[in-house]
């Protein structure tokens, strides 16, 4: 099944249009959990190295912890790149283990990673990320190709445009060949998002919106076109900009949008609205550290301590659903 | 010493502004090194992993003869994440090694990455790669700061400023702290980078022309503009459009640049020198595969063995040294 068939039919089946940032930083982390690491890692080595491996293994038991919390609530989550490639080698293992543990999860596995290279280049990422799975890796779907599949595996990945489409074909080939999608930055959620996105062209229009309809074309044909009408080649649309949203949702009728912003950077649920068509489908809606650190929000009045941080999360992802769903609803 | 001074003096020192790029694919790699590695780390374990692990050593190794063969030659080296990351913890151990190994024998690093995030992701991904140096790692700068620097620690690295500012300022804030450095794609070497780069502006010129403004904004002030008027904050100015170059090198004066594009991807020396000063400074270019892949050119009419690879690396990066030198000299 195309990926972006997966995704809506496990969006249909959660009743639930959003997916868990597991951009997981060592401050989020119960100092138990890392205690417990540091006890058990003691013997494989000393300084930066032993630190770096003792962060990693404790992101990733927290990982397991909120992926055991919410898996039965959302069907995806997105770790970010970011927070794993801090501690080298072991946050790459800790990487392939979060995302390995989420898919054994049954939860669909976007890797926010923002890649974007050219020619054999973007081809090894696209490999990296988007290969046919790795036989013998725990949750991968392995399959004839299994054996050229990097350990990062996932089912889908951020990308980033601005090399131009010789630097977003290598991903396009990989989703289509191995069943794969790819969110591709059209409007992001950052406030300055408009520095380059935002510039008026002499052709008319801006930058994103030329880039949106390139997505709209680059998603066009077999292998890519689902049966709800979208398409795996997917965008990311920021919640903080619910008119842009709007107005890309009425532009791009068949790109999916992957939409972050909402909670921690600020984004509504009405704002993240916007990005969903008249059927209630078309987007899925990120949330990062207002789940991973829900324990700590003054909505919940001290009910939890850091070590119920995964409790907590549970909360915060169901408190997020009938939000977010209230709000498509108020805008159909 | 800043970055950019410290380039430019080992530029000066070596008479060549040229670096090598480590794009080492398995396939570069000839059977006796992976051959050597297989046998040594069959124990290790089995499947997707062993291979992994045994493909990233093998790629570790291959590098390390090249950098013993170009140390003396060039002022520095850039491997590419991309082809690391495809052998996930194995290939991140691989870069962390060659990168080390590289600083150890006097050349500066820089991380071709094109990471461009938002907030408190690109703080991640700026530690990660332009932190202070880790204490206990060979090669690493160490100091002060030293505890908190991620293990992939490399001299500079390679931005993607699609994001706008707010997912540039964290790296050009350890540039500024660390004595880093960054570069900032521009104009990128591939056929379509003018897909989205080179669209015209309502306001007058092109996206790329309006970046390099940027570029050469974010790069003024204490602590990133060096002796030689150059700065730290540095631009990706493909060798492939020397036109734009030359205009490039007109616009923004204190803009150091990185040009890839020469050699494999069929820039000439005279696109690449129009990217350089009066004085001959300025810039320096990247080759990679015409160098990992010296002892199968025609040009040296079957001289080298597959294994004397490092040899045919060393006679072309002598070569590419004298080609460009003099095409700088022809254009003065």
């Amino acid at each position: 099944m195309l990926f972006i068939d997966r995704l809506i039919e496990r969006i249909i089946e959660t009743k639930n249009p959003s997916v868990i940032g597991l951009d997981t930083s060592i401050g989020f982390v119960p100092p138990r959990i890392r205690d417990a690491c540091e006890q058990e890692l003691s013997r494989a080595g000393a300084g930066a190295h032993l630190r770096a491996a003792v962060d990693a293994e404790a992101i990733y038991r927290f990982n397991r912890e909120i992926i055991d919390a919410i898996s039965g609530i959302v069907p995806a989550v997105k770790p970010q790149m970011a927070f794993y490639e801090l501690y080298g080698q072991y946050g790459a293992e800790a990487f392939v283990k979060t995302a390995n543990y989420a898919r054994h999860r049954g939860l669909i596995v976007i890797a926010d990673a923002k890649r974007g290279d050219i020619g054999s280049t973007a081809e090894a990422y696209a490999d990296a990320f988007l290969g046919p799975g790795v036989k013998g890796v725990e949750g991968s779907e392995g399959g004839e190709g299994g054996e050229s599949g990097g350990l990062y595996c996932c089912d889908a990945m951020t990308v980033n445009p601005y090399l131009g489409i010789d630097g977003v074909k290598p991903f396009i080939d990989n989703c289509r060949k191995y069943k794969k999608g790819i969110f591709v930055l059209v409007k992001t959620s950052n406030p300055s998002s408009g520095d380059f996105q935002d510039l008026e062209l002499a052709s008319g229009g801006k930058v994103y919106e030329l880039i949106a309809d390139r997505v709209a074309q680059w998603g066009q044909g077999e292998g890519l076109l689902g049966a709800y009408g979208y398409s795996s080649i997917c965008a990311v649309v920021g919640a903080t900009y619910p008119a842009q949203a709007k107005e890309l949702r009425a532009r791009a009728k068949r790109v999916f949008f992957l939409v972050p912003g909402y909670g921690a950077q600020g984004g509504g649920a009405e704002g993240a609205a916007a990005a969903f068509d008249s059927a209630g489908l078309g987007a899925i809606v990120n949330a990062s550290r207002s789940v991973l650190c829900a324990w700590s929000h003054e909505r919940w009045g001290g009910k939890y301590a850091h070590d119920d941080f995964a409790a907590a999360a549970e909360a915060e992802a169901l408190r997020m659903k009938s939000e977010i769903n209230h709000a498509i609803n108020a805008t159909d």
